[in-house]
């Protein structure tokens, strides 16, 4: 059996330089590295729609921008299948039978769906398909018998999530479908990059990110402006670099071989970090190192997303290509599962003439 | 508009005279009223499986039970659309989309789930798709755009759930559904049949039904053991007809002229009732006449079901033949949704055009 990896993410807005190193740019590297049979990029919009039914609107507009990031940070349609969740009504199908397989109570015992109904204010008036999305995302990553799913810490529990309903099923049914494994980032850093107010989640509704399709100018602006130590008032005091957006992110982005190139005064972030900490290195200094890296490691996406939204049709036919392949794949699947379930009833012959035998044995 | 009834039942096994009157009967006088213009009676199976995951085989063999009760009892294919709930993939995908509008909290206050969970003894580990059932039973409903739903008093708080979905689905993404109305059993006597032990429900596991399959001697049997007023021990004694089996029965099932030809010392129930209670009127007698009755209605069924057991396949044909028409309807119903919700991506050339005409300005 191959390696299968099925990732995504949810089409609610532009992706920006958190979900880049938190996942795109690994995801890219995973794609290329040839280790994988097949890869699955889902645009979630059917999930982005358990929390923004009523603005079904801001999902339709964004599943575009998504697509572009994608293929801007180098996601290739010849290499990965990029489809839209929505356009493979095999997932609706089997999360309702996942359903069957998942207690109430385990659900609410969710980490990562108590924590996201409380950053969304939900309590008392969670809708239903928004709790239930672990149950749907199980559908998302067995569909495709994904053996990998790369995402961050955070969504260990989902993926715990989905091994059990795997299990159940098999366990009830017969051998089916496929147990998942989470492959953790393996560097820190891109576990997670703060807002550039310092805020630990990036987020649209704070204006406090910087998108990958961000022109020249408004990374540097944001950059410029970005929270920093807030003691760090005069440049001969001392500054922290623990929780400092501007060097998390330079954790993230900044390779020694970017001193060389736009600070030779160091040799690298550690002696970097020393000077600030002892005092006497301005913020500004640091905030244009900064801009500087990021700009080189954003401006061929930046090209690249131009290019590529000259045509968007042709990216709609991607997407309508690689859905077509994903729906392939996951009415496979589906198919396993019915025939495991035996609820396939008009070509399980098997059952037609056993009971034809018994009534007439009867009769 | 026309009018067009959606109905149906869980095969978790055969149907009993508590089905026949509390449904089956005034369904088919529905069916031949040519008063619908359309009318679907679903096999549930899917919904079974909600509470019976772990014994598929239950559901698998009783999909046949039921559809040859429904055939004996006179539901005709040519009149109506006999089908299999999980033959239309569609209700998974609106179910899907209708949990996005239904709270949990919601859910919870439903009186029906709160009721049946309790029967269950499901408490702490109610699985998650038995707990949104009512959000399943508004997409059956809704799929087929029923007007009128005929089910007992005790699905009303459903049917309200499923105008709440309507209402809401509407008012988001523009009128598509139709809101149903129940339409209640017009005989009280026909709510509900206790179990010939007295207990409130006929359940197969409680041994207590009389099955619309039952050969003569074995409703004689039941009917002879029915379970009648506790102190009504020698004839002469006066009895309670008011929750006595027997009497129930004989509400639901006598009509006068069953009198004069088995039992011409009584013009009618109220004489038979009024003796009864003044005592002298032995159970047996009673019983005896509730066999007469009861045969007469059943004798018929009863040999319709055994003429038609005989071919099995073609009671599949009918079943898949009837899944048929049933998907189309409820795929042309999900198309209308896709297109409310602006989900058809691929074939919304407004949305693609006017996103390349923005991004050819921006550039």
């Amino acid at each position: 059996m191959g390696k299968i990896i099925l990732t995504g993410d949810r089409p609610t807005g532009r992706l920006h330089v958190g979900h880049y190193v938190g996942s795109l740019k690994r995801r890219v590297e995973l794609q290329n590295s040839g280790e994988f049979d097949e890869i699955y990029i889902m645009i979630a919009d059917a999930q982005a729609l358990t929390d923004n039914a009523d603005n079904p609107e801001k999902v339709r507009q964004n599943i575009i921008e998504v697509a572009l990031d994608y293929l801007a940070c180098g996601l290739d349609p010849e290499k990965s299948v990029l489809f839209i969740q929505s356009q493979i009504p095999e997932l609706c199908e089997m999360t309702f039978y996942y359903m069957d397989l998942v207690t109430v109570s385990r659900l609410q015992r969710n980490p990562t769906v108590k924590s996201e109904i409380q950053m969304r204010n939900f309590e008392a008036s969670i809708p239903v398909g928004f709790f239930t999305y672990p149950i749907s995302q199980a559908a998302d990553i067995t569909a495709f018998k994904a053996t990998t799913v790369p995402v961050g810490e955070d969504q260990a529990p989902m993926i715990e999530q989905t091994r059990e309903i795997v299990h159940k099923f098999n366990s009830v049914y017969g051998e089916t479908l496929v147990e998942p494994d989470i492959l953790l980032p393996d560097n820190k850093a891109c576990l997670r990059l703060p807002g550039i107010d310092g805020k630990a989640k990036m987020s649209k509704s704070l204006g406090n990110c910087i998108y990958l399709s961000d022109t020249e100018d408004e990374v540097k602006k944001k950059i410029m402006s970005m929270f920093t130590d807030p003691n760090h008032l005069r440049v001969e005091d001392p500054g922290r670099v623990e929780g400092n957006p501007v060097f998390i992110y330079l954790d993230a982005f900044c390779r020694d071989e970017h001193f060389a190139k736009y600070l030779p005064d160091y040799r690298n972030l550690d002696e970097l970090k020393a000077h600030y900490t002892r005092g006497g290195l301005g913020d500004v200094k640091v905030k244009r190192f900064l801009n500087s890296v990021l700009q080189e490691e954003l401006e061929p996406i930046r090209q690249r997303r131009k290019e590529i939204a000259k045509d968007i049709p042709a990216v709609y036919r991607i997407l309508e290509e690689g859905s077509k392949k994903a729906r392939a794949k996951a009415s496979e699947t589906l198919a396993d599962m019915k025939r495991a379930m035996k609820i396939n009833y008009f070509e399980d012959m098997e059952l037609i003439e056993e009971q034809a035998r018994r009534f007439n044995a009867e009769a």
